[in-house]
């Protein structure tokens, strides 16, 4: 039997050992999130989280980088792209996210960058707000665990667009779509058009080997329901695909690489520098850039659409005239009747042979940048230039030959 | 006093919660990693992290993904770049990684993907194994905490580099430089020509806004010794800009991009899909993605780039005629010393000007894509097409003009 002296030993021992575990546990745990910085700075110390973003003003390329936290952007879409995009946006310091996804986390999107196994059966945005918090917990974020296409979930998307800025009752900046079904697509299209709000696209094709962003100022560019062709996956979403016991094929590569030239391109425009592109493909098999712009359709079926055209028909009249000029010459484009302008090296037949034979996938899927057969005679070699300078470079080029 | 009753009663209750405290870290660890896999599977349930990936099969792109499991890759450099393509190719289902770095992951990482701030004071090896390891159970990782440009630590790389496969005493399928320094790329580079060893280079410029990848096949395409106006941050490195009170800029999304397009050409490599590219470079400021290919220097410095170049010349000799000729023709370019023949539709002017002006660096620093001085006026404009059927297309566009 224990004597008092063994179990007063005994007593010391697991309180010792309960005060290790417990440490242990709480640094663990502490060790998660770095606080809050009130201020950017350009300081060159390897604690500054912000150093080598500002150091992009010293470089001459933006010219003032602290704007970025007044900035507000929605991500539509957690998944391969949008969660990269929104993990890009909140490294860079952007003032608020709003991330809206009404999915869960499975083991099936391990392929992806982001998610991890541990996350699984979590929702989307729920696990996305827990790793960017800790990655940057200057960034203010606001999730919506919904679908934005039912009903009342679009009324209440529509509402946040419009009022969930930095300041309550602002706009938010830039809304970017990152979904993967055409019904999410037009339903944030049509938020757009009818509130005049900037938006840019993005896509990633089933057979996962291209994937483009595109940037679109209703009134002004063509919106989504104007230029049919680039429709990805048209009617058929993710969920339909996997009850037929067959799956869009996914990259982290091409995904990676959509989620980059997006924001790229969303901290050009945001940030003032560089030019930002209207349409860029990406063709992962030939490593091809597509650039193309397209012009907002008159005949679009969106009621709003038309009215930011008429809208933006008249400001345009108001400018000075030097400025309307060179604007409408670059997006008109007579031969082609989705007024798309592609800048290529390849021809369509090259690009089409190098996405790979047409998947056999359930009626209706259409694989991104597939065209479609009745425009194939007829836009084949028809491609321009887009430069203005490019007559001239083409000439120069040819007394090379 | 305590009795002996009372001394028995806190041993109970300490051991009780001792093991509550142990239970719950031991939850929080199981949490993470999910379990091992045998075999890829291409069935779509939520469950199977492969399916995205075995579905690139169906849609005609790989012929044989499983494969992506018997091959090694090493990868030097795991910061801003080479974190993200480990994390691509542990997703992707890589049989093998080797990581080489000699970093700590500090605050000022954090504008970059992969790392989190509560890794910050951990080796970038380490800290990076930790969170593959969690995503991918199914990698074997092989980690070296060292500078590989020292004496001792070159011929362990050497080693590695032959010894290193999948199955020990085999050499690594692919070499990946992901540095940022001169140094190391050298050190890749010597080992490289030595072994006829094929490698993959990668760089970001230090303004933040380009970046590019190359293919590297000792004896037959450029070295890093062949080619000089490659040279990113030549001689002088992080730790030396630091200790300036200077540092170069980074961004998430370029470095994403390289990440991106360097995995994407791998996976193209050891899977035999699509085209690789020779040479990739990405401008961010006008999204031109110029490709180019460059011939080995039979003048270069480094005597096992030449002695390779006499094996290859032997080895194309015994070919058949047909393919020798082809490929002559597209790397050979009399115009240009340094045998580089760029893809472009914009001209070397324009790309100096969107890159914006020449930072304020210490002596030494050139920006990636900063075209020296003494060619300028020689190279300027003197861009060719690299198709076969470039000349027929430019009359074709011509003519529409």
């Amino acid at each position: 039997m224990a004597t008092v002296e063994e179990l007063k030993l005994r007593v010391r021992e697991l309180e010792n050992e309960l005060i290790k575990c417990k440490q242990r546990r709480s640094s663990e745990e502490q060790n998660q999130p770095r606080g809050r910085i009130e201020r950017m700075s350009a300081e060159v110390v390897d604690s500054n989280p912000y150093s080598r973003l500002m150091a992009l003003k010293r470089m001459g390329i933006v010219e003032d980088y602290e704007k970025i936290r007044s900035f507000t952007v929605a991500v539509v879409g957690v998944g391969g792209v949008g969660s990269v995009t929104a993990e890009m946006l909140t490294r860079c310091g952007i003032g608020k996210l709003l991330l809206f996804d009404y999915d869960k986390v499975e083991l099936a999107n391990m392929n992806r960058l982001f998610f991890q196994p541990h996350q699984a059966g979590l929702s989307k945005v729920e696990a996305a707000e827990h790793t960017l918090r800790n990655i940057n917990p200057d960034v203010v974020f606001e999730t919506h665990n919904y679908n934005i296409t039912t009903m009342d979930n679009f009324t209440h998307f529509m509402e946040r667009v419009s009022n969930g800025g930095l300041e309550e009752g602002k706009p938010v900046d830039l809304v970017l779509s990152c979904v993967d079904n055409f019904e999410a697509r037009m339903a944030i299209n049509t938020a757009c058009n009818e509130l005049g709000q900037i938006w840019m696209e993005s896509g990633v094709s089933e057979n996962a080997v291209s994937g483009h962003i595109q940037l679109i100022i209703p009134g002004e560019t063509a919106c989504f329901a104007c230029a049919p062709p680039l429709v990805v996956a048209a009617n058929i979403d993710e969920k339909t695909l996997k009850k037929d016991g067959v799956c869009a094929a996914s990259l982290p590569t091409t995904m990676g690489v959509v989620a980059g030239i997006l924001v790229q391109n969303v901290l050009k425009h945001l940030l003032g520098f560089g030019t930002v592109s209207f349409y860029l493909g990406y063709n992962a098999m030939l490593d091809f850039f597509p650039t193309m712009t397209m012009k907002a359709n008159p005949q679009c079926d969106d009621k709003h659409c038309r009215r930011q055209q008429e809208e933006f028909k008249k400001k345009e009249a108001e400018r000075p005239k030097q400025e309307v000029v060179q604007e409408e010459e670059e997006i008109v484009h007579e031969e082609n009747e989705w007024g798309i302008e592609l800048v290529s090296e390849v021809t369509e037949a090259e690009l089409q042979a190098a996405s790979g034979p047409k998947p056999d996938l359930p009626e209706g899927i259409t694989v991104a940048y597939t065209i479609p057969e009745k425009d194939e005679g007829a836009s084949s070699g028809q491609t321009v230039e887009e430069t203005d300078q490019s007559l001239e470079e083409l000439m120069a080029q040819m007394r090379k030959m």
